[in-house]
C-alpha cells in the first residue's frame, strides 16, 4: 500500500509514502552518469529510495537528472512473463533503473514501455519479484504502467495520482464518482430551510477517510487538485508532505494478517533542483541528497531518531 | 476549526491541530505558580500555547504541572452571558489559565466548571470572545464543557477527541453510525464469491475522509481507538503527531469566504515530562519548551523555518 | 422504526411507512364527529390506522376532516412524566385522538401541544406507552413534537419528513452535510480531465442507502426535495409511494434481536378528498377508505393478499 | 439505468426495473414455439416486455419455457462491430430472441453468446442499436454478457445483479468495499463507551442510497444476499417487487439532460410457473400473464391505471 503524488506549484515534485506491514530500512541512493547495473547502462544519474545488496540497489521510486520521476506501487493484479522474443526483456527490479537510466521525458519513457516485457527473474534467490505497477512523470506529463494478463498497459494519468488495486483505469471510474466535491463552501441544493453551512468543509463531505487503495487515491486527487499554486522552495516541499499526510496511515489503523500496516516513510522529489527529501515515520524532519553526476553508487542513511528543536531544556 | 485528542500509550498525552482561515503567530508560553492573571491568581504553572498581549497571554491550549490539560476549540454554538449572581463569572479568556491555574485534576476541573458563568468580556476592545467550547483531561478522565443556550453543559468525554460544530453529544450519536469500523481486516458478510479483500483498508471502508467537522470527528476516534499501546519517548510524540495528521488540514483542501483554511500548527503536551512539542506547518520538525515553575511569563518562538538535514549539498 | 412525510404536488399529502420486527394486523378506523374517546370528546371526524379494543381505537396515524394529520414514529429517546399540575395531563395513546380530535389546523396543534403533559399511563394493563414522537402537518404547515428529559419540545419542521431517533434537531444538523446532492447531473470540479460522467444519477453519488433512521431521513429528504409539483388524482398517489418504498423496508434488510424489522404498511392520506390509502407489505394495490362524519367507529379490514390482473389465465 | 436481480427463494425469480428518461409503452408479449424472428428460428415459447413493430418483438427482457431468463440494461461502454467470419453474427435486437428461442439453460446461453458477434445492424432505419449488456440466468446459474472493445466478455454472475456502466467486473470489485455490511445488528468495535446502537439498522451504515449505476448494483447486491429464503407463490412474488423497490428510481430524484430519469415498470418473472408478473409506475398492482406454447405472437396490453380497492366509495 502506498500512495504516489505529482505536484507542480511551479516546479516540478513528485513523491510517495511508503506503506507496508514490514519495515524497510531504505538508503537514499544515488547512482552517476553511466553507472552499469548488472548489463544495463544508466547514461542519466539517478537518486532515490533504495536497499543496496551485492552493489545492486533495490530502487523504490527514484528520479533521474532530466527530471523524470518513477515510483513503484504495490499491485496485485500485477503478472510477470517469460521472456518473450522481439521485446525488450527486463527483471522487475531492472525496469526502474532502465527507465530512469535512459529516458529524458516521461513521454519518452511510456514508448519505452511499450516495448518491454517484464520478466519474473529474481532480484535474489529469496527476494521473488514483488507485484508492482508504476507512476512515472515529469513535468510535462505523467503516466501509470501496469503489467498485467495481456501484457503492459500505459495509461495517460491525469490526475497525477497512483495508489494501490484495482487497476488505473477503475479507480479513474470510481472518481468520477466524487466530482462534485468541492473545497469551497457547499451549495445548498436542498432550499434554505432544510440546511445550513454549521461548519467549514462541508462541500467535500463524502470524501472517503479509510485507508484502503480506492479511497487514497480520491483522497489524494482531491487534496491534489485544490492544492494552491505558485509556491516554490521550502514552503512547495511543506505543502507536499501536508498533502501526503492526508493519506499517509498511522501505526493502527490499518493492520493485516502479518501485522501492523502503515506508513514507513514519505519522500518528495524536487526535480528541479535534484534534491530528494524523505521523512521516515521515525522522524518528522525531513534529510535532503542532491543528485550528483559522479562518484559512484552512494548510499546515504536517513537520519531517523526524532529531530527536536528543544529550547529550555 | 481543529481538532484536540488525548492519547495514553503509557503517559499521557495531550494535543490538538489548529486549523484556522487567518494566521495566529502563537509562542509558547510558560507562566509561573502564582502568575497573576489579572485578579485571578494561578497556583500552578501553565505552559501552552499563547499570543502574550500587555502582559497577559491569550492561551488556545495548555496544560500544567499537575498534568491537567485543556484547549479551546471553535464552537458555534457556545453562547456567552451577563455576569450572574452566585457563580463565578469569567471572561472566556479567563478560563484557561484559571482552570489551569487552579485544578489538580480533569475531575477537579469540571467540579469548577460546574459554577462558572462565561461572560461575554473582551480581551482587548477589538477582540470579542471566540465561540468556543473546551476539551480538559488529565490521564484519568476527559471531559467536554460546552457553555450554550441553557448554560454550561459537561460531558464525561469517553472516546479522547473534540473538533468543533454540533454538540458533542450529537457528535457522539453520530460515532456510532461507524461502530462497525475495524482496522483489522473485513468480515465477509456477503458471500464467499461475492467479495474479495483485494487491498488492505477495507475493514475501515466508510470512514469519512472530508475537512468537516463531525468527520474529522470519527476519523480521529478511528485512528485514536486503534492506536498502539506501549509507546514512550519520542515514539510516542511520533505518534501522537502521525494521528493529528491523519485529521490535519491541507491548504487548499477547505477554503472559506475569508481564505484558505488549513492546520496552522499542531501540539502535543507530554504530561509526564511537563513538555510542550509544536510543530508550525511550516516547520515539520517540533520545537520543545519544557514547563518551568518559577521564572515569570516567558514566551519562547516557535521555530518556523523548514528544518532540512542536508548530507550533501 | 417508520419514516413519515408530506408532499403538496397541488394538495396535501401524509403518510409513512409503518416498519416493525412484530407484526401489526392494523385496521383501517374512522370516527365520527363527538366520538367520545374515554373521557375525550372529539369534535372532529378521524381516519387512520388502527387497532381497536374495547372500542377504543389505537391509532397509529390519522388524518381529521379538517386536514390535519398527525403519525407517530418510534423514538426511543421519549420520557414521559407523572401527571403535572396546571398542564392538560394526557395518556400517549389519547394524544392522536385529542390532537386530531379537537385541532382545526397544525399550528392550532402546536399551541395545544404546548400546554400537554403525557403520562406514563397505559392504554392496556400489558401495554405501556410506547415511546414515540409526532410529525403533525397540515397544508400550511409541519411540527415536530418530542416529549423528552426536560419536557415536550415542538420544532417546525422544514423539510417534511420525519424518521426515528436522534433528535430531530440532530436529524436537521446532519442533513446539512448532504446539501450539495442533486437530482441533476453533478457539476465536474475535479477538471474535466480527471472525471466523467458515466452513468445518470451521479450528482446525488454520497446519499445513505441503508436503512437506518438517520440515512432514511436524508433519503427521504432528498426525495421529497426533488419530487414534481403539479401532480394530482392517483398520479400523487403513485407517486406518494414511490417516494415511500425508497425508504421502505425489504423483509430481510435489517434485523434484531427479536427478528426480522421491515416495511409492514405503507399509507397516503389525501387531505382534500378525505381518503385514507394503505398498502400492506403482501398487497401492492391500496386500500382506500373515505372519512366520514357519522355513524360510530368502524373498522375496515385492509386487503391483505396480492392483487394480480392476470390477462391470460 | 435499470436493475436486474434474481432470486431463488424455493422457486427460481428473475426481473428488473426498466428506468429512462423517456416513456416505453411495452407490452407484455408471448411469442410461440417455433416462432421466426425474420431468419431465426425460436425454437421455445418467450413471453416478455416488449414493444412490437412489423410484427417483430424488439424485447427489453424475457423468459422462455425451459426457464432461461434474460434482461438487456443500458451500458454506455457496448461496442457493436461488423460482421465477422466464423462467427454467429446477430444484430443487437436479435440476441434475446435467439438466445431464448434456443437455449435450454444459461450454460449452454454462454456457451452461444461465446460465439456471436453482435452487429451495428439496426431494428428500424431510426432505430440504432442501443448500447446494452445482458444478465442471463436459470435456476442454476446467472451470467453477463458485455460486448465491449476486444469482443464478448462473459462473466458468472455470483450475485446476481446488474446495472448499468461501469463493466460487471468494476462492479464487483466496488462490492468488495462493502462487505462488511450486514442487515444484522453492527459489532461495536469503538469500544463500549464511544458507541451505542440507538437505532436498528445500523449494521449496513454505509449502504449507497444514490440512484447510480454503482450505487444500485451495491444496494440491490445487499438486498438480494439478505433476502428471506422459502418464499414461494404470491409472497415470493411481492418480495421481489420489495427488493426492487429499493433500487427503483422515484420521479423527480434522477434527471438528466432530456428530462426526468425514473423506474417505468418492474417486473418479475416466476420461471417455475412461467408467469410474467409487471407494473408499471401508474399502477401498483401487477398485470401477469401466462408463457404460451402455441398462438402466434400476442401482445397483451399492460394496465396502467392505479388499481385502488375502495371500500367504502
Amino acid at each position: 500500500m502506498c500512495t504516489a503524488i505529482t505536484y507542480s506549484p511551479k516546479n516540478f515534485y513528485f513523491g510517495r509514502t511508503l506503506d507496508a506491514d514490514t519495515n524497510y530500512s531504505a538508503d537514499v541512493v544515488t547512482t552517476p552518469r553511466g553507472f552499469l547495473f548488472e548489463n544495463i547502462e544508466c547514461r542519466h544519474a539517478i537518486i532515490g529510495a533504495a536497499i543496496v545488496s551485492g552493489g545492486r540497489p533495490l530502487f523504490f521510486d527514484g528520479m533521474n537528472e532530466c527530471g523524470v520521476c518513477m515510483a513503484g506501487l504495490n499491485f496485485g493484479s500485477a503478472r510477470y512473463f517469460s521472456e518473450r522474443e522481439g521485446m525488450l526483456n527486463l527483471a522487475q527490479y531492472e525496469l526502474l533503473p532502465y527507465i530512469l537510466g535512459n529516458c529524458t521525458s516521461a513521454a519518452e519513457a511510456t514508448a519505452e514501455l511499450g516495448r518491454i516485457n517484464i520478466t519474473t527473474k529474481r532480484f535474489a534467490p529469496d527476494m521473488p519479484p514483488a507485484p508492482l505497477h508504476w507512476l512515472v512523470a515529469d513535468r510535462e506529463s505523467a503516466f501509470t504502467a501496469e503489467c498485467m494478463e495481456g501484457g503492459m498497459r500505459i495509461c495517460k494519468n491525469t490526475v497525477g495520482v497512483l495508489t494501490n488495486d484495482p487497476p488505473f483505469a477503475c479507480h479513474m471510474r470510481g472518481l468520477s464518482n466524487y466530482m462534485h466535491l468541492t473545497a469551497a463552501p457547499p451549495q445548498n441544493l436542498f432550499g434554505a430551510e432544510g440546511a445550513e453551512e454549521y461548519c467549514a468543509g462541508l462541500g467535500a463531505f463524502g470524501l472517503p477517510g479509510d485507508m484502503s487503495s480506492p479511497s487514497r487515491f480520491i483522497r489524494a486527487a482531491f487534496v491534489r487538485a485544490n492544492a494552491p499554486s505558485g509556491l516554490a522552495g521550502n514552503a512547495a516541499v511543506s505543502q507536499f508532505f501536508a498533502m501526503l499526510s492526508a493519506v499517509a496511515v498511522p501505526c493502527g489503523a490499518c493492520n493485516t494478517a502479518r501485522g501492523r500496516f502503515f506508513t514507513r516513510y514519505m519522500c518528495c522529489m524536487d526535480a528541479a533542483e535534484g534534491v530528494y527529501y524523505i521523512t521516515p515515520h521515525t522522524c518528522r524532519a525531513a534529510t535532503a541528497v542532491k543528485i550528483s553526476r559522479g562518484d559512484g553508487l552512494t548510499a546515504y542513511a536517513v537520519h531517523r531518531g526524532e529531530c527536536i528543536l528543544k529550547l529550555n531544556f
